[in-house]
């Protein structure tokens, strides 16, 4: 039996790629290379998880990877009708940011609530400015996004003593159908969003929904950029519809140096980085080593996306 | 039977205090007239808490107050010789401050590992740079404080899955004795000054102890001041002994505009306010007007310090 190959659509070098060597036909593409490509791979792996190429060098028709495994949470890059209609299996890399980005918007929920912001553009101005700050503790959150990484979210934020509803596409125990939203979001004080990107949630988070929001919420994206209506949430902070937000993604990434996003009174802004701890690009390498160990050995694979919804389903 | 006198040491307003209205004779001090009045008072309420005033007020000998409330958890500023030896009670403000200052701890932790003031700076800048972070689950705190305020930054650090030892004076059942602090502090990410000031925490963490610690190390002072050589943490930060710190308490307060604290590359500096969420007067306005009921039928106080070793012994 000949050896499969593999595709890596790739930017940054994939560790741990020698683990392969004699189980594996290696090619590398990049975004230019990849339509001509991808007919001569069993599996594609794209480890570049920021390019959209594959959505474009998809083929219509004839040979094609049987798995594509995508080293990022979302898989709305990649998911183009006709791979959508193929039976080409997709995968993601389910579980590796759950706790990291939980850690990230605790953090988020601290800073803002303590205000370490003010702090430090009072010490920057040596000044000595007591001032009272918010409880955690008591306060409201809803957690819009019921995947693992909502769920380690809703866990980590409950563990600091706030209660937390989690809102999913699908109601289910512990999870809020899309009928309460609005109801919820009325009484949060934090606002997190990590859906999924699908044709039901982009732009999700428009006028309206900043509007129902409490003028003391703050709003925290660590999903996707398109799940906001970025000028929406821009006119939400200027007319004080919410008291803050922090955006970890945008419509538009890397973020302009001329975007006005940079500039918003009351907005922190980072550069799409919230799961991404030391270590991560090992992990995910290590990740897709073991699913390629069970595709090889014909068994079923884990973190399986349902392509038609676009992320892989919960229980 | 005629109503005690109750003076109160005070710079803000106390709220609440009509509900004494016929229940006590309310007198009010100020650093200047507080040596004359204090043995006239039956209760004294220390309500400006960052005065030193009673250290050099207290009597003597001949009448003086049987009680003393300070509305703040440190009793430092109170204990002179002669209060010590004196058969007057001494009660603090045990509680309120638990959860409010385990969040603040939180807060800054969360900020080190995933470098908020870092993506801060390079937002005015306008500069998108992604940055790996720290993973805070799996890290490992010392907890150097083992009172009420000790133990909730524990629950709430160990809540975000890190590893967390607590040092006191008494070694007992989850608590480490002095004779640990070092072996802990070697291998601590996170060291959490909370210590009561007495006579043997002054000064602990001195040039020694920062040399101990190890280089990725963060420092994090919510205690006194005083327990913290402040020319040795800053000697121990720019050697790079240590990653960096926080301090909330300084030796000198408020921290004077021409300190070179504010300056010192990795410290970061926030005005004595960790506890200090909105609301807080009232809860310690709350909490005396619970205690003054209680003394005035008679019945035994809670919250009672040990007037030698300088805090409410725990258990």
């Amino acid at each position: 039996m000949s050896e499969p190959t593999l595709l890596v659509l790739d930017a940054e070098p994939l560790p741990r790629l020698g683990q392969l060597t004699g189980r594996a036909r290696v090619l590398h593409a990049d975004e230019s290379t990849l339509a001509e490509q991808l007919p001569l791979a069993d599996v594609l792996l794209v480890w570049d998880f920021s390019s959209h190429a594959v959505r474009h060098a998809w083929p219509g028709e004839g040979p094609r990877p049987r798995w594509v495994h995508t080293a990022s949470a979302g898989a709305d890059h990649l998911l183009c009708p006709e791979l959508v209609e193929s039976d080409t299996v997709v995968t993601n890399a389910r579980g590796i940011f759950d706790q990291p980005i939980a850690e990230y918007v605790a953090g988020l929920v601290l800073s803002f609530a303590k205000e370490l912001p003010r702090t430090w553009e009072l010490q920057r101005a040596h000044r000595w400015q007591h001032r009272e700050t918010q409880r955690v503790g008591g306060t409201r959150a809803c957690v819009v996004g019921s995947g693992p990484i909502g769920q380690a979210i809703a866990r980590t934020l409950k563990a600091l003593g706030i209660q937390v509803a989690i809102v999913g596409r699908t109601p289910r125990t512990g999870i809020h159908g899309p009928d309460d939203l609005d109801r919820l979001l009325a009484r949060a004080d934090w606002v997190v969003s990590v859906a999924p990107l699908t044709e039901e949630t982009r732009g999700m988070f428009d006028a309206r929904r900043f509007d129902v929001m409490s003028p003391s919420a703050r709003f925290i994206n660590v999903g996707r950029g398109q799940l906001v209506v970025e000028a929406d949430l821009v006119a939400a902070l200027e007319k004080r519809w919410i008291a803050g937000a922090a955006l970890d993604v945008f419509e538009e990434e890397p973020l302009p140096a001329d975007s006005p996003l940079w500039e918003v009174p009351g907005l922190f802004v980072s550069p799409h980085m919230s799961g991404d701890i030391v270590g991560w690009r090992d992990e995910l390498a290590v990740q897709f080593l073991d699913l390629y160990e069970r595709w090889a050995a014909g068994k079923p694979l884990s973190n399986v996306i349902d392509k038609k919804r676009g992320y892989v389903p919960g229980h």
